[in-house]
């Protein structure tokens, strides 16, 4: 699992068209447009190696937490990212990774606005200028 | 060499503090701040083994141009990035390789916004949502 994250004052995206891959989450009135201030944008892509890690969810919310403590903020925003250079898990692997660091980061209270899958979308943020404001991580 | 490309609507930026690079580029009035509509922002780092590929500019450039060409704008930011998940080069090869690059694309009549090395930085961009909106590349 790797990440790059900004610490944005506000991030917003909407919905254009599918991708190419096989696996296209349905699309919403809740998912197909959304916007969050002061949050921590998380663009995420799940390795080949992370299918067979059984702790690689736990250990990266791990460092998502080490950087939302830093900062103290609460909202997090998860965009698949295919383009961070790795070698990529399955499209089925990383949806349903993805749909559970969601599901695991709003168990700890986090406000979260996870982008659909598959899809292309138009997104803007404003992304702070401190020494945190961006970090790349490979979590293994 | 490698970078992260968003082709974008608008991009702004403006520099906050030093980084704990020992490289720092100074800043004027010309560089401090900066904005742009309909440009090619790349997210760049040189890697340690670009450092002996004497070719490696022009190969980086001619990537460049091919995502340009098929977007069809003349409007370019690099944006100085170390969080690429590559093995970075030196800072002052780097600082060097990304003036040529923006020395090399103002030859070819590209509009050319770099953003000072060494420097943390605000920036809001506004990124399209089109199958090319977003590329990655390693050149070697």
């Amino acid at each position: 699992m790797r990440f790059l994250s900004f610490h944005v004052d506000f991030f917003r995206y909407n919905v254009t068209t599918k991708g190419r891959s096989t696996v296209i989450e349905d699309i919403t009135e809740e998912n197909k447009k959304n916007q969050v201030q002061n949050a921590l944008v998380l663009f995420i892509s799940m390795d080949k190696s992370d299918e067979a890690n059984a702790e690689i969810l736990e250990k990266g919310i791990n460092e998502i937490e080490k950087i939302t403590k830093q900062l103290k903020i609460s909202n997090i925003v998860i965009i698949p990212f295919a383009h961070l250079f790795g070698q990529l898990s399955s499209l089925e692997y990383a949806f349903e990774s993805f749909k559970n660091i969601e599901s695991l980061l709003k168990l700890k209270s986090y406000s979260v606005l996870r982008l659909p899958f598959g899809w292309f979308n138009e997104l803007e943020m404003k992304a702070k200028g401190h020494p945190l404001s961006r970090i790349s991580r490979i979590v293994e």
